[in-house]
């Protein structure tokens, strides 16, 4: 059995405290995961605070990466797993860890899967939850949802160690798709969508997110999302080239 | 929706540092336990450190109990269940916690149910494992397979939780979307594609499985449905009514 999870990067949006990040270096060290990336930390981290609670895995620690924006973090990743106490809008399609998990797993064995945690405090924003192609809630007491931060990264981590071994995917031919090309999709979905009015800027965040929610579930590969692109693309040409009337397209 | 475990109590024995003991008592009230007992605790722990680790649930921490021996934290528990992380001549029938889960939520149905953790240097000894029913191992990696106490507990807290019959998961508010639906959302993209001439008759075919493939994954529900055929309607407006330059939308 292969003791570690190549696959698995673990990613803090915001980190307020040192404890917590050490914490999580340690669950990742028993968990078998040693790829940190922290997008803005508070610029008050006790570090010193980080090394004592990350005990023997003080080299994972040594080794976090920091970076300037979550899109930076994501972008050779071919899934994102966004992290929510919450509920609402932009989070009904959340499913536990134990659902997610398999699959999860099984993306781990293609590419680098990352989980998003947000800030201690505020938890990830709607913007940063776009950015994700799934959405995980560890379920817990309506009494208290909020898990401490470390504590949500350990059960994820658990979670995914649990299943490494024991799902069989259906292979794609075509690899996933890394963060920057989606991106880009969306990105030309989202000027389009402008440019034939079926949103305005004052809705588009919100129209986005629930075209997001398809794309993160649809378009898996390199191949699925080229495909949307391309319809993006020869869509605004006939938009911006086509005479209007009558229809005819290029093959008349 | 019964959202406290009443048959679940934790019993630390030996416990040296607050910030493990607050950390614990929050993930009790995350996972809807409130019974602490702590076994003969460090007498320099510091519990302004577990005040403020426990957050919102102070009130377990102000509860908890306090005894003289292990015996005694468990003399009215109908299992008790020892936690491990070392392998040896006593250790030889732990369980996962998967593997132990539905046999201790069941017990739990019927009386008390100690999880019981050691000391964070040192763990339970023999003598102490002697009094457990259970033994229970959370699998970690073979690099580092010492978990923080606060850790251990939450994750046992957790499985545990996830087993009882009524936790109410997030599902989607939108129903899937039937065939009919799926249908028809086809033929107006099948429609719109050949229009702005991202297919023709002849690769029509071959494209839109590429298509259905992204829209069976993506697009599960009827909100999901009504989003697409919404942008394919739009689109093809757009196509066939605005100006082909300059490009201007109805917002604009």
């Amino acid at each position: 059995m292969n003791e570690s999870t190549p696959g698995l990067r673990i990613v803090l949006v915001g980190p307020l405290y040192g404890g917590n990040i050490g914490s999580i270096c340690r669950a990742m060290a028993n968990f078998g995961a040693d790829d940190l990336v922290l997008v803005n930390p508070s610029p008050d981290i006790d570090w010193r605070e980080a090394e004592k609670m990350a005990v023997h895995a003080a080299g994972i620690l040594a080794a976090r990466r920091v970076v300037g924006s979550l899109p930076e973090a994501l972008s050779d990743c071919v899934a994102s797993v966004g992290t929510t106490c919450r509920r609402g809008l932009y989070r009904q399609h959340a499913l536990s860890a134990k659902e997610w998990a398999p699959e999860l797993a099984a993306l781990s064995a293609q590419g680098r899967v990352a989980l998003v945690f947000g800030r201690e405090d505020q938890g990830l924003f709607n913007d940063e939850i776009a950015l994700c192609t799934h959405l995980v809630q560890i379920p817990t007491s309506s009494e208290y949802r909020s898990l401490n931060l470390a504590q949500a990264v350990c059960i994820l981590c658990y979670e995914l160690f649990q299943r490494r071994d024991d799902y069989e995917p259906v292979r794609e031919k075509s690899p996933l798709a890394p963060g920057v090309l989606r991106r880009r999709m969306e990105e030309m979905w989202r000027a389009f969508l402008l440019k034939i009015g079926f949103m305005n800027d004052q809705t588009a965040d919100h129209m986005m997110a629930g075209m997001q929610r398809i794309f993160s579930r649809g378009a898996k590969t390199v191949d699925d999302v080229n495909i949307l692109m391309g319809v993006a693309h020869q869509a605004e040409w006939a938009r911006a080239t086509l005479p209007p009337k009558p229809c005819h397209h290029p093959e008349e």
